[in-house]
Parts: C-alpha cells; sequence; structure tokens
C-alpha cells in the first residue's frame, strides 16, 4: 500500500510496515501477516480484513475515571473544527497506509467535533467525509463500518432510542441519519449500532418493554431510511452486557438474536461480536463467535482483549495464541465474514504514550491474528479434528436417530428403544485429546 | 393444616408452625407469614404459593466435592427400596404439614431410587406416586411441579436430549415419559425442564447447533405426549448458565425465550427463575424477572440465595429483604406467578446437622417471602413509586412520541424534529430517590 | 447545626434537614437518624461521625469512560482560581450544615485546582486552608481526614510513590507534604493513603519488590515529617484490588497489614476499609471489617455500596439493611472505629441531576446506617447472639483444648486425645438461625 | 525410566512415553519433553521436577455435586482394603513410570482408605508406605511432598485444625502427625498443608481471630514434631480463597505470607502456589508467582487451569502457551522452586473416559511446561526483555533517587527535588512492546 501523509508527516521514521518473516527481529515488521499469503483458498488480507478504529486510535486520550488525558497529539491543535479534523485523518491515512490496514471503522464523532446544533453537525460531517473520500481514493483504503456516537453526549445520559424523553430519541434520530448518509456516501459495507445506554442503570425507575419496544422501532426507522437511500449493506448490532449502564439490552449474542428474531430484524441485522464485550458477558469470544455462525449472523469481529481479573472493558490488544486459534477455528469453519472483518477495537494502554506504540499494539495484533488463521487451517487440514467432532454425532446419521431428528419418533418410541437397546456404553469426550491437537498446531 | 406423620415421628417436638406475630420471638414461628393476610386482594397463600424441594430437603445428604455425607437421616435406613422411598415420604409430609407448605416439587429420583433397569424404574415410580397420592389426599398437599432428574446418572455425562449419543436421548425420554405419567397422576399443576447436562464441556467438541436442534425436538416431544395423555399445566424451563457444565444452553432467562421462540413453544411453555441461577448469569434476580414478566413468561420461581463472592450454585435460603422487596415488586406488578409457586430450591448448609436447622431455614425463608411482599404491595400502593415511573414516559403519550410508538414517523421526520425541539432538558433518573422509597416501607 | 452559607445559598429551598421519625414521609427529612439518639452507651452522633466527600458531591462532574459532564455546578463558573475554590467552599459548608455533617474530607486538588507549578500549588493550598479554617470555626464542621490526590496527573501514570522514574515521585513527596501541612492545619484527625496508581498495568515491565520498597520507604518518610510537625493523629491505608491499576499493592486489608508489619509501620498506621473495595476484591464488606478489626487496625470506613454484576467501582449510596447491620454488628463488638468515622466515598448516580439528589442519597445513607446500629445493638444486646458464637469455642476454655492455646500440648499429645475421646459428636453451625436472628432485628 | 507393573497391567497397550520432537505426531509421545535437554544450565528434569497428584488421578471418580462417578476403575475391586490399595499403587507406579513422572504427591488417605479408628488408621497407613517404599525404590521415583486430607470426612464438616470443637482438632492431629510419618519414611522432600474446611461459611457464627490462632498453634506443633523426628524438608502453605469455604483463611499468597510472618512461621513454611487458586482469589498466576518469590517464599506450584468464566476450582490440565511462558519468566528468574516442582494438580474431565485420557492430559501438560520453559529462557537470553525493565528503575541507581532508596532523604527534600527537577518528562511502560516480544518467542 502507498504511504500517504498529509502536509505534515506525524509518524516520523516509523513505516511503512511490511512483512519479514519469521527470521525477522524487527518490532516494526510484521512475522506472520503476509497479506498475499493464501490460506484456505484466500489471502489472508481476504480472510482477515483488518481495520482500524478511529476512536482508541486518533481521539482516545488515555484519560481514565481516575486521571486525565496521557496521549497529547500533534494533529489535535488547530483551533478551527474543520482544521483540526483534517489534520487528524491526515494522522489516520498516514498510519492507515504505512500500516497496509485496508479497512478504517468510525463514529460520527471521531471525524469532527459536534456541537449542540444539528445541521452544523451535518455540515461539519459533509465536509470532513468530503475529505476522506479523497483519501479513500487516493489510497484504496475503505470503510469497512460507520456508526454514530449516541453514548457520549448529556442528552443521552438516559438512553439514545430508550431514552425515556422523545426528545432525546429525536436527536438520536438526527444523528444516526447523518452517519448513515455519511456510510453511504464514502461505500462504508457495514452500518453498526452498539447502544451504550441504551439499557438501564437502576430497574426501579425503568419500563424495560416500553424501552426494548422503542428500540425495535427505531432500528426498523433507520434500517428504512438506509434501504431508501439505497444502502446495500450489512446492519450489525454490537453486544455488550453492561458499562456504562448496569445493564445493556444488547447483552449477549443469543440477546440480540431473540431480540432480532421477535422484532422482525433478522434479514437486515446482524452481529459484530467483540471478544471483551464477550468475556464481560460471561461467554468465552468463541461461544459468542458460534452462537452467531450458528444463526448464519456472524457479521464481523471487534478484536481485543479483556482482563479476566478486571471487570470492566480493558480493550487490550489481543495476543493470546491458545484463544485466538480457537475463535480462528470457528471463524473458518464458518466461511469467514458476513460482509465484515477485524476491527481493532482495541487502545494502547494509558501509559503507552511513544508514537511508535501505536505501531507496535496493531503489528502484535495483525501478527497474533495471522498465525492464529494458519494454525487452525492447520488443524482443519492436518488434523482429524473436524473427523473427531463428526463421529461423535454418527448416531443420528441413520436409524432411529434419524427418525428423531427428523421428527417421526414419539416420546413413547424413545422409552421403548430406551428398553430395547439398554445402557449405553460410555464414550469419553476427550477434551484433553482435542486440546492437545490445537498446541500440536501452534 | 393437619400434621400428617407415618408410623415414625421424623421431627419429634417441633411443630407444627405457626403464626405468632412480631411480638414473638419463638424460634418456630412464623412472624410475618399469616397464610390468611390479604394482601392486593388475595391471601398470602395464594400469592406466594410456597412449595418444598424433596431433593435438597430429603436427599441432600450434605456431600460436596471436597467431602462426603454430614446429614444422616432415620428415614434412609431400610434396605427394601419401596420401604426406604415410603419413609422418607412419611418424614416429608410431616414436614410439609408442620410448616403448612402447601405445595411440593420432585424429581424422578427423589421420591425413589433408580437403577439401570427402565421397566423396573417405572413400577418403582407407581409404586412410590401411589402412596404420595394417598398422602397428598389425606393432606390436602399438592404438587406444584414434577420433573426427571436428567443430569446424575453416568449415561448423561455427555448430556441427555442434548447427547451426541442417541442411545442416551433415548433414556432420556424414557425417563420423561415415565415423569410426565407422575406428575399428571399426581394433578401436579406444572412440568420442569432443567437441563443441568445440556450443554458443553467443551466447545472444541461439540456441534452446538445439532445439540440444539435436538433440544427442541425432545421437548416438542415431551409436550406433545403430555397433552395427548391430557396434562393441562404449564412446561416450565429453568434456566442455568453453567455447573455442572462449562456452558448450559439455558443460559438465562433472554436465552430460553429466544430459544422457545425460535423453536415454536412459546405457547406450552413459560420460565421457572432462580435466584441463584439469575446471579451466576450476571444478572439480578429482579432482572431476570422482569425479563420473563415482560414476555408474558412468568411461570414459577425457585426461591434461594447465592453467594456473591462465591462462584458455584450455594443454594442458601433468602434472607435478603432489600432485595426479596424488589423481586416482590416485579411479581405483584404482573399480577403473580403464572401457574407455578416460590418454590425453596435451597438446602441447608452442610454444617447445619440439627433436625430443627430445615424448619428454621424454610420459616427464615418463608417470613421473608411474606415481609417482602407486604412491603412491596405498601411500596406500590402507598408511595408514588408507579406514578413516577409512568411520568418519565409521559413524552409518549401524544404528539409525535406517540406517532413513533406507533410506526408513523421517518427518520427524518425524527431529525427535523430533533432541530424543531432543540436540546432537550435534563430530568434527573432520581435513582436515589427510588431506593430511599423501598427502605421507607421495609 | 447552624446553617452557613456564602454570599450565595445553592441549594436554595432544601434543608436543614432534621430528625422527623418513622412516620414522617417527608423525603427530605430522617427518618431513622436522630443524631442524640444513645445507643450503646453513646449517641448516633459520637457511634456515626458521619463525613462527607469533597470529590464526589463537589468535584464529580458525571462523566465517565463513554461520556462527559452531566452534573453543572453554579460554584464552578469563576475564572479565578481561588475565587471558584471558594465558591465551591461555600456550598459545601451549605452542604454540611443543611445535612448535620460533622465531618468532611478532601484530597487537595478537590478544594482547588492544582496546576504544575508547586510553589503555586502550595499557595493556593495555603489560601482555601485559610478559608476552610474560617468556616470550621464558624460551623464546628472538622475535618476527618486529608489526603492527597496521587493518581489523576499524567506525571503520576505510572504510579506516583512506586513511579519507576524517581522524579515522579518526588512530586508525590511535595503534594504529601502540602496535603500533611494542610490538614494539620485544620485540625484533621487522620490522613489517608489511598495509592490508586500504585500498583501495575502489566507485570512484564514491572519490578514489584522494588516498587513495594518504595511504598514503604515513601510512607515512612511521610509519617516522620508529620510527627515531627506535631501530628497526633492516624494514617490510614485504603485498600483496593484494582482500578485504575490492572493490580493496586494494597489489594485488600491482609495484604495491606501484611505490608505494614514487614516494614514496621503497624503503631502509626491503621485502615480505611471502603465496602465497594471489598467486594472487588472478592471479600464481603463485614470480612474486611473483621480482618482489620481482629488486627486491632479498625480505623475508619467509607460508606458505599458496589453493584454485584458490575465489575467495578460503582460506589453508589448504600442501601441494603441486611449488609449493613452484620457491618454495624463488627463495628460495634470492635468498640466503634478507632480515630474514624463513615465517609461517604459515594456519588449520586451520573443521571441524578436534581440539586436534591445529593440530600436525598445522603438522607438515604445516613438513615441507613442508622437503622442498622440501632438494628445490630438490638441483636447484641436482645438476642443470645453473642452467647451462641461464645459457646461453639467452649472447648477451649479448659482442659487439654486450653493447654492447646497455651501451646503446652505436642502433637503426639494431640494424637493420643484422638483416641482417647473417640469421634466427637457432630454439632450444627446453625447458619440459618443465626441469620434469622438478624431478621427478627430488621 | 524403566516402566514398573504390578501383576495386573493396568494399561494396556499404552506407552512408556517417550520424547520424539516435533516432528512427531504420535499422540502418546512428548513433542517438547525432552527431559535431558538443558536449559539454562539445568536439564528440562530439574527444572520441572514433574509430580502426579495421587488423588486427581488414582481417586478421583469423576463425581460432581450434580452426578456421580463416571471414572470405574480396575484397581478399585479388591474387598480388603489393602489389597485394593496395593492394587491402586501398582496402577500409580506404572503410570508414574510409563510417563517418566520423577515425583508424585498424596494425601494420606489417597494411599489407603481410612476408618474411624486412628490407631487402624496408623497401621494402614504404616502397611501401604512400606509397599510405596518398595516401589520408590525399585523405580527411582520419588515423593514430592505428602500431605494429610483434613477436610473430607464428616468431622471436620466445622473445619479441622481451626474446627470450633478442640475433640476436632485432635484428630486433625492425629492424621497430621501420621501423614508426617509417612512423609519422612518415604523421604518426601516437603510436606503441604491445604486447609481446605480452615476458614468459615458464615462469618456470624465464627470467632475468626481465635480460629486464626488454633491455625498457628498447631502448624507450629506440626513443624516441631516433624524436625524432631529429623525432618529437613520444607513445609508448604497451599493458597486457596474460598470452596469448600465461604472464605478459606489461606486466601491468596499476601494472606498467607503476612499470616506466616504474623506467627512466625517464616523460617519453616514457604507457599504452594496453585494455578486454579490463583484465578479463584482474583489474580493472575503469574502475579501469585511474584508475590511468593519477592518474599523468598517460592517452593513449589500446583499445575492445573482454571475457566475463567465458571466460579469454581475445575484444575483443567494447562494448556495456554502464552499464560505458562508468562509464568515460567518469572520461575526461571526465581531460580526455579525451592525444594519443590510442578505437581498436577489436576483431573482429566468427567467425561474423559478412555484410559488414555490420563496418558493425553498429562503429556499435553508436560510438553506445554516444557514449550513455555524454552519460550521463556529465549526471551531472557535472546531479548531486551530483562534490560528493558531494569532500565525503567535507572533513576534510583544514584543520585538522589538512590538516597531515596536508602532512607537518607526527608520529604521536604523530596519536595524541593520535585521544585528543582520540574515535571518528569513522560516515559512510556511500553506493555504492547513487552507482549510482543513474548509472542515473538513462541
Ligand atoms: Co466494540
Ligand atoms: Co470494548
Ligand atoms: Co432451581
Ligand atoms: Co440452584
Ligand atoms: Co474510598
Ligand atoms: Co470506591
Ligand atoms: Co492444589
Ligand atoms: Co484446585
Amino acid at each position: 500500500m502507498q504511504v500517504l501523509t498529509g502536509t505534515t508527516e506525524y509518524f516520523k521514521g516509523i513505516g511503512p510496515v511490511t512483512f519479514e518473516g519469521l527470521e525477522s527481529d524487527n518490532p516494526l515488521a510484521f512475522r506472520w501477516y503476509d497479506e498475499t499469503r493464501v490460506v484456505a483458498g484466500r489471502p489472508l488480507k481476504d480472510w482477515l480484513r483488518f481495520a482500524c478504529s478511529y476512536w482508541h486510535s486518533f481521539n482516545g486520550n488515555g484519560s481514565d475515571p481516575f486521571g486525565g488525558p496521557t496521549h497529547f497529539f500533534a494533529w489535535d491543535q488547530r483551533s478551527d473544527v474543520l482544521d483540526r479534523a483534517r489534520d487528524k485523518m491526515d494522522a489516520a491515512f498516514e498510519f492507515f497506509t504505512k500500516m497496509s490496514l485496508p479497512f478504517y471503522c468510525f463514529h460520527d464523532v471521531d471525524l469532527v467535533d459536534y456541537g449542540n446544533d444539528v445541521a452544523e453537525n451535518e455540515r461539519r460531517l459533509q465536509a470532513i467525509t468530503d475529505y476522506a473520500l479523497e483519501k479513500q481514493t487516493a489510497t484504496g483504503v475503505q470503510l469497512l463500518w460507520g456508526t454514530a456516537n449516541l453514548f457520549s453526549h448529556v442528552r443521552y445520559m438516559n438512553g439514545a432510542a430508550t431514552n425515556p424523553d422523545f426528545r432525546a430519541v429525536a436527536h438520536a434520530g438526527a444523528q444516526v441519519k447523518a452517519a448513515l448518509d455519511a456510510t453511504l456516501k464514502l461505500g462504508g459495507e457495514n452500518y453498526v449500532f452498539w447502544g451504550g445506554r441504551e439499557g438501564y442503570m437502576s430497574l426501579l425507575n425503568t419500563n424495560m418493554k416500553k424501552e426494548q419496544e422503542h428500540m425495535a422501532r427505531f432500528l426498523h426507522m433507520s434500517k428504512d431510511y438506509a434501504r431508501k437511500q439505497g444502502f446495500k449493506g450489512t446492519f450489525f448490532i454490537e453486544p455488550k452486557p453492561c458499562e456504562p449502564t448496569k445493564h445493556q439490552y444488547d447483552y449477549d449474542a443469543a440477546t440480540v438474536i431473540s431480540f432480532l428474531r421477535q422484532y422482525d430484524l433478522l434479514n437486515d441485522f446482524k452481529l459484530n461480536i467483540e471478544v471483551n464485550h464477550a468475556t464481560l458477558a460471561g461467554h468465552t469470544f468463541q461461544h459468542e463467535l458460534q452462537v452467531a455462525a450458528d444463526a448464519g449472523l456472524l457479521g464481523s469481529m471487534d478484536a481485543n482483549r479483556g482482563d479476566y481479573q478486571n471487570g470492566w472493558d480493558t480493550d487490550q490488544f489481543p495476543n493470546n495464541l491458545n484463544e485466538l486459534t480457537e475463535a480462528m477455528l470457528i471463524i473458518l469453519e464458518a466461511g469467514g465474514f458476513s460482509g465484515g472483518g477485524i476491527n481493532f477495537d482495541a487502545k494502547i494502554r494509558r501509559n503507552s504514550t511513544d508514537a511508535a506504540d501505536l505501531f507496535y499494539a496493531h503489528i502484535g495484533g495483525m501478527d497474533a491474528f495471522a498465525r492464529a488463521l494458519i494454525i487452525a487451517d492447520n488443524v482443519l487440514q492436518k488434523s482429524e479434528y473436524r473427523k473427531l467432532r463428526a463421529d461423535r454425532y454418527q448416531s443420528f446419521a441413520d436409524g432411529p436417530g434419524r427418525d428423531f431428528e427428523e421428527g417421526t419418533l414419539s416420546l413413547e418410541a424413545l422409552r421403548d428403544l430406551a428398553i430395547q437397546n439398554g445402557e449405553p456404553e460410555q464414550i469419553s469426550g476427550r477434551q484433553e485429546y482435542y486440546e492437545n491437537i490445537i498446541n500440536r498446531f501452534i
């Protein structure tokens, strides 16, 4: 990918980051991510479809609930709001291209600061997306998805689409409309809803049923608008169980799928599964992927990792090879993402304050995913993993087992079969054997 | 209620336990639970519909993963399996009647030990339910629900209805058939499915989709059989997230509702919500109740409490007044349970080894629920709680808010309203005020 | 207490809040907290020693990791830093006196904004503490403890006393020196260390042993300085397991006590136990109190509550009567706090945006504590609770049990006694009975 | 190692398991664990000192709180208690030698069933340890440590050394005496205390201080007895936070170290850190190792892994390479264990019912540790990891930083240095860079 800088080069002396292979110990090179390497019939680039998150990488300033900013950006200094936005975008595209990141994702307010004037916000978004379009054209970097930030503004403190005050809901609508327009304009392949404040702080003051009905209504309106404008992509819901709310309505994959089915949204919406959200919900990431895949709704993923001892969304960069391999097994068997990709919804630590840290973080994550995909493919191609698992269900392939699956057995018949066949022999689940297979290929 | 003992009185010197009121400090009397006291138009007995669990109270021997039995029962000594079962039933009905417990619940194997011979197990269950029927008639105690234990036998180590081996599924069918027959015979009002091993130990060796389809198939077969036999009651699914499995398919209320909707089981199935299962799933009990109530599926509940610092199902007796009051608010507003009641799926501690401990535990639990119901009714009747919450949603009562609810607004119209109305004023959620209302009535 | 307002009254139309008793349903009155009511030989005011936290109540603006401020203060508007500080202090003392709060607590930067100039910061602190001294004298409100904020400034992103860069440690020293001077000047009874960044984000880049030695060194230096200046009060360490760090060195009470003992700080330091920090560490609050009390180190407490389903420090106002009663049992049996009191380290919710919400929150908390103390005293005075527990250990009162305690038995002798006495009989732990006692007195 | 079977070969057709290297895909061979391979100056065998746990591998029958046994052993069938014990020991040594496991560990009751007769139990233990001694001599397999099971018997339901009933304490003494005798006789290098019931189920009925004093007294008596008998090895305490108790006194490494220091036991006791116990306590395993190592108390470890979503001690076999590498970094830098080794306190899953599963599980675990040690050594030898971390603390090497460490600076001097040096520059913690180093060497 051709590096594109603006008038200022923000990451001087770094990049472009290229594939150097296993022998390299250059910390600013890829050791595994050779985007052209073909695995399971497709180049890595097509399987992985890496995206950079604008918010963590270009807006996140390192502040946390106990302290102020630690990341100070050279691109965040000009007084004019659009000048600042363009500088930031220069930095972003410089980073994307130095890292060969084929996609990026944003919230409306990531691209340009918003004020309280709806029309003026729309103008700002139009201006900066004009600039983005130029940049995309010049580089080939694409928009994986756009979204609207419906959680940071004070007006959303009681929710956005689920706000008990209709006037706040209207503002959510205004933002989503503009964000959809922007996504469409930039050729965004998908549009994401993450309902950070769509939930409750206290059940005591909440009519949960009414709020969820409002949520469904809002999604239908948004979808209808986008389709009318010609949007052909997929809508994603990104589940999260809590934080900032006590309980978020889009708790986990199963909850969201239930909601989509109940409110007739299954045709247009899929899931964007985030690792750290999965673990906050008490699931493995693999579990959430499987739930989505089994429903045909594995749209996209947000790559990061949580901290198993800390109960908030730490959004660290992923690095655990065993976990990533198990995840890639599911993604490979599902045939990849439906429209989405791997978006690094991950942030460098508050105390990672060198300019190079953003590069190290993404290199580590991209290499880890590439490696995990290669390992998972080896597991599927070279080991008995798939066969072992399929064989476990052999008794349903024919005879009364098949009748059971097909619904032609009665409970009485089942009981008679139990008597007739006697006690089944013990069949080991062989969990440790399966686990050894994974490590054989790492 | 008339106390019924068998030939042996097992709880000598204890009971009957009666309502003595607040002035009493008799630890073997009720201070709050006056079953005839009318609250919100119904006597406490009708609201609460307390049930005793056979398993914890008459089978649980105090063993845990680190130690053997500590509870040794006088009714568990005779060598003949049916003699032993009848002695146990004598003890159980003595306890029910001494405690004025109007209902009980059981698994098949709670009533009488099962072996590996399906037909013999059926004979045993028929014999002991003959005896149960006599006891029920003599006392008026009723069966709240029956169920089959599909998790303890070695043949279910890989699941029951979801076992990869169809021969194990057949045995599950045999057990459910007999348990349904027994429930029907005893006039059981409901039948429960708790899928203790319906889940996975490792996702690596599991075809989750196939297993869930088997689950749905099995439930349909069971329901069809029961309906054919004339069962008019409700089927309950009891969610639990994990333990003994790593992940149980009936994770929580939302997951179960999704499953019921996906597989067309909503007409016959409702939920049985257990407190400790809710908290293991990362929810408050109140949340799970509300989810069930909002879907019209609040069937019944398993009363107990977990330990917020211990990550397994401790099944302790409930005692927390603030939490119980918040739960009863939801149950009251939902109009009570749909067919079910409050089943004490709770066990005295392993080191609670006095005969009286079983009484103290149930007295504490029943008094706590009665008190919580009275408090909740006061909150609803005497405070502004209900009005405050309703008023929060006033903006949807008419005008464009109502149009939004009715689906006649477009996203563009929403955006125009945002501009037209400007920034909404801040409206406090007043959480602390709501919380103070609760304590005002405790 | 005489209400003291400055030139502006910030909480117009509210207060003073007085005790009106159980019959009152005035939400702005105390129903339980009659500060003069004598319990266990002392007025409630002396047992409870309530303090208001400056930071949450007068600085906290409602922002969280996902959104900006929601609380906007009339006292936070003047451009001059000391003018603003004095306005805020006017609001604070107005609130303290309207609420009859006898104490307050602060961090240095709560009182007045700090910049990067050490000497200028000292001057600001001196100026605002001059004003505080006037206010204290005028009202009788006292300083329960002071502390320095060593976690918000960017220079502490890698720790304060444990920062790998000595230059950052020096700044921590400068701040503590000034905060100690201020505490001494205002007659503060205690001084607190909460080491929010004293821990690690990653063990990989950390020399934990060296950092803990630095911590000990820093505490000794601070203590020596304060003593030299004539400080007679107690130093408190406030344990917290994590957040903002991945792991904080002052993890829990046991860890801190170990540290104090190892580094010879037991004579000057005690513990300040926070409810929410206890639960984040996997303990009940009661447990942490008991650990501190058993070591003679129960100095003070930070009152709040966490959310059992959310893994961060939610710092909600306390309201659970069962839990508070169990806590007050321990505090009563320990004879109260050693120098400290009950500091509301609690914040109104982000969406509690009415001026009155701060009042409701504190009223609810103060009433709940008063009520819990009264209940606990009843349990201790009127029930067999204390005797029951003491009787469990009766076998150590004399004979070989006493010899065992006194260290005059050998292991061989113990073995011989086992043979001689045979199997001990089972003695019930009677947990449910104990729990019923609590509810009998709520 | 020479395979030793008894009269029956229990694992027919399996083993001996040998090192075959990376090219092998024999699931019954080692791919990494070449016991003679020298790493950091010592053969793998000496660094790792693998031990097999008698309890999980030869006694654990697969039962859990929701179901009965699933593992049925050919060696568990003879009616005579000592015959059975010898058969089991034959199986155990067959396994040890087929796996080349140099060590084993046991509780007294693992070796032979105990009854309620103290003297008879002693005779049984003597008889079976006679047999063990023969086996050890014949094979060279050694005893890593012995221990007494003070938690399974009903008499310990309220604790063992901390039981409120002194008569139960006496039995604990009898068991420990005999277990110490057995350990000494078999040349055991260490002796472990894991206090499974030394804690509380409810704080309400507990005098925690008294119980902990009893614990200390008991440990002193045990240590004194063993030393008198000539035991030269180390005593280990194995921390665990809970389960089966609500709270165990030996909560985590910091708590145990505090206890050892308080009660003057630091000279004789060290720690045995278990992975799953660390995570149950809210720590990483690495953290617990570091705490122990920093105190010079890293005695030994129990190898397994927990499940991050399940809140009980799952004791699964370890397999995560990233986590194990981070652990081995600490162990390598600490110079290895003090006396102990790596004991597989891990159990095959309840549904792992093939005889070979025990082999796969240990092979996977041993290979994972060997690989992690090799990786960690590479990180230490070939990367800048160690230097990077040391350099972070450079400012304490001389000048006022060193004065600070040496205790010759006052708080005033620190403050003056802050002014003199001004704001420190930001120094990145470079967490992602450190993490990438790990993955570079996996
Ligand atoms: Co995300
Ligand atoms: Co996240
Ligand atoms: Co239940
Ligand atoms: Co339960
Ligand atoms: Co605090
Ligand atoms: Co806090
Ligand atoms: Co262990
Ligand atoms: Co364990």
